[in-house]
């Protein structure tokens, strides 16, 4: 049905997260029907990126330098530490652009079942991190998840002794509807209750 | 927020059909995760695609080959032969696996709007190819679009001369809704209509 070419291709393109079958065929006689320069453009940005991309000595986000622009920017407040669990997320929380202040990228949650361990994760440094500089407050913003909790309290408890550590609000979302809200959403948001001013 | 060889992977990944900057980033950083040799595959398939699929010199099908295998199968009934717009129409003919005759591709529709005459479309070749050969049949396979209909009345009339031309029905979908179906397909369902045997 597919000549061995566009058939290897649709199979490398199956590899991709969200790609199907049909998405793969849609994609590859896409790129069958674009200029050569184009393609050979995307193959390029493709060995470019991951050759060349790495993790920021300092939080461990993505970054192409060994410290990466947030790091090494003179107009983030150094007393303010987020800690994430991946690029992701803080890509997720820049783009709120409310938060001027720098990230640490754990690189994973500590999750038994899947055998990762605190040791597998950005902790040690983070630790380190927080011990030698005068930090004001760390922000945990993790999910909620069960790796999620126990990754916060298993950070918290370690950072606790050297500055004050905080946590993002769960609640219900903006927009949402308390009627159609889970419980275990609804039960954080009236633990979460704040007086109004 | 990206580091600049990520932020040109996305901005590429961007440029595929249905891919908009939230999967793009997706994309982007799962390739990132991947192993290197599966990245470089990856960018390999998309060059080896790219470079050596062109078009079957007999029917106009992608192939890697001068002629497709569709074309060169002994298996396949020389005296039917099917019209379609493109290889995307004939993957999904092919994948009912009702069709055991050869194909034509056209390679596009008429259309005066966007400058795209019978000259820029395969159909010489499909003329030529109906008057030399022992066709018995040719059914036209186009999408029922005003450029379709164009496109198959304009390609029966330079056939009927040499062989009969037939078209594929159009109806009701199967599973579909009598109720729910427009005014115009349903129409076509009356006027398509055959005796019970």
């Amino acid at each position: 049905m597919y000549t061995r070419p566009l058939a290897r291709l649709i199979e490398h393109l199956q590899h991709l997260p969200g790609v199907g079958p049909k998405t793969a065929q849609r994609l590859a006689l896409h790129i069958l029907k674009r200029p050569k320069e184009e393609v050979a453009a995307l193959a390029q940005a493709l060995l470019d990126a991951k050759q060349q991309v790495g993790h920021c000595s300092v939080c461990g986000h993505l970054s192409a330098d060994p410290v990466c622009e947030i790091c090494s920017s003179p107009k983030r407040d150094d007393r303010l530490l987020c800690v994430v669990e991946d690029s992701r997320d803080l890509i997720a929380l820049e783009k709120t652009r409310e938060y001027k202040g720098k990230y640490h990228v754990l690189g994973g949650l500590i999750s038994p079942i899947d055998g990762i361990g605190p040791e597998q994760l950005n902790i040690q440094a983070l630790v380190r991190r927080v011990s030698q500089q005068s930090i004001q407050e760390v922000i945990m913003a993790i999910s909620p998840s069960v790796e999620g909790e126990t990754t916060t309290l298993y950070v918290a408890h370690l950072l606790k002794p050297f500055t004050k550590v905080t946590r993002i609000a769960f609640g219900l979302p903006m927009g949402g509807d308390l009627e159609y809200a889970d419980e275990v959403t609804l039960a954080r948001a009236l633990e979460g209750r704040r007086e109004l001013e």
